[in-house]
């Protein structure tokens, strides 16, 4: 039996990114697509509670399943694992992104979100972005790598309860990919302030990606802005295993 | 000059929680409120990108200021920080929510997400949830405990980029709280499947926590279950380290 590989993405099912995805890894398995019927950039992990999911089948040929649903990346990996596959898919993949999803990203980032639920699930899952948000930008080498680690990771797994966050550099030829760990960094944002036509104030997020640490060749920022594939290892413990030692002498016991 | 205390949620601002929580610190210092104006639950980090964030004055009386926001509690920080506040907050506060966040919830839960945010910017931040949905649920020994532990980390500070993610057993008296680890856990769950009066078919999200380590005494939903708050000290930095080692070895480098 082939691998069955599910895939969704963050940016929706008509963005390039995932049909980029589909086309790379087709001859590797059967794909199913669970995408979202539009952008769902940034959403992170969020699951959607107040609205019913709904799901429809976009497409059907040469044994390419998509289906598109209201939800989010998460609710998409959701949904398809519980109702749409017939077995429990053998990878799920998340992308190709449009835009960078290093560092600090990995929090706010509906791929990862997906990838996390992915892993949750006990399924290998990785995420694939391309850093750039240029609509015509060139998908082919990110395309030849995500094929390489899919392959990869169908072959020899991946460790209990860790997926992986793949990034690829934009306009060069890449050199290869390295595995590292997750740059310190941060988005430096503000809010551009505006009027609508009533005089009521809305107000648009703006910002970059500021590196706490550029000279550290061991994270992904370092890597993507060297010519190389960044491979992040990540899991769902948000635990600061330190600062609970640290901090054991705060217990505090209530005295009759 | 007192300290400011900054307070989120991810109920919304009508949540008796929220109250709560104002009530049980505005005497440690000047409170300002920045809300969701409805239930915004499982939107994890998620931020408003595709509809301009607005922002309402909701109330002020005697020093309090509460404002609300059409965003995720990750937006209420932010915008919060980057255009309300006159002055970088001493703390951020969010909760208290209505149900748990032990375990794997932290990567789902809107209240943590607010406090990851916080902690992004650097400013000591922790979330309080009491576990039960019951609208009528006794908040009186949550809003104790989160008086104790607010106190003592405008005290104390907090080490650099970690944050606290506090839950609360609802029905007893306290014995205390401990510092632990988060649980591993996940959540069992499947879609409820109806038909709207169109005969269209929509799914609804249900299921409960699996404890896989129910009998681990340094964790969260144990000590949770056993009448004492929980304290999981969390950060950002997603990366699983000792995979990073493990997959070095497939670092690739293309050839001439």
């Amino acid at each position: 039996m082939k691998p069955l590989i599910l895939i969704t993405n963050d940016d929706g099912i008509e963005a390039r990114g995932i049909h980029s995805l589909v086309e790379a890894v087709q001859h590797l398995g059967d794909v199913v697509v669970m995408a979202p019927d539009g952008p769902r950039s940034a959403q992170s992990s969020a699951i959607t509670m107040n609205t019913p999911l709904r799901i429809w089948k976009h497409f059907e040929k040469d044994g390419l399943k998509m289906f598109r649903c209201n939800g989010t990346p998460t609710d998409c990996v959701k949904i398809a694992v519980y109702n749409i596959l017939e077995r429990k898919p053998d990878i799920i993949l998340a992308g190709i992104n449009h835009g960078d999803n290093t560092s600090i990203s990995v929090i706010y980032s509906g791929t990862m979100g997906a990838v996390l639920e992915g892993c949750i699930e006990g399924i290998p899952s990785v995420g694939f972005s391309l850093c750039t948000h240029d609509p015509r930008a060139d998908f082919s080498e990110a395309m030849k790598y995500a094929s390489i680690i899919t392959e990869k990771v169908l072959r020899e797994g991946l460790p209990k309860d860790v997926c992986l966050n793949v990034n690829f550099p934009v306009g060069v030829k890449l050199k290869g990919f390295k595995v590292v760990r997750q740059a310190n960094a941060r988005w430096q944002e503000r809010y551009v302030v505006r009027e609508d036509p009533n005089n009521n104030t809305y107000y648009w997020l703006t910002g970059e990606l500021h590196n706490n640490e550029p000279e550290a060749e061991d994270t992904d920022e370092y890597v993507v802005r060297n010519g190389y594939a960044s491979v992040v290892p990540c899991h769902v413990d948000m635990t600061h295993y330190a600062t609970v030692q640290q901090l054991k002498s705060w217990d505090y016991e209530e005295t009759e």
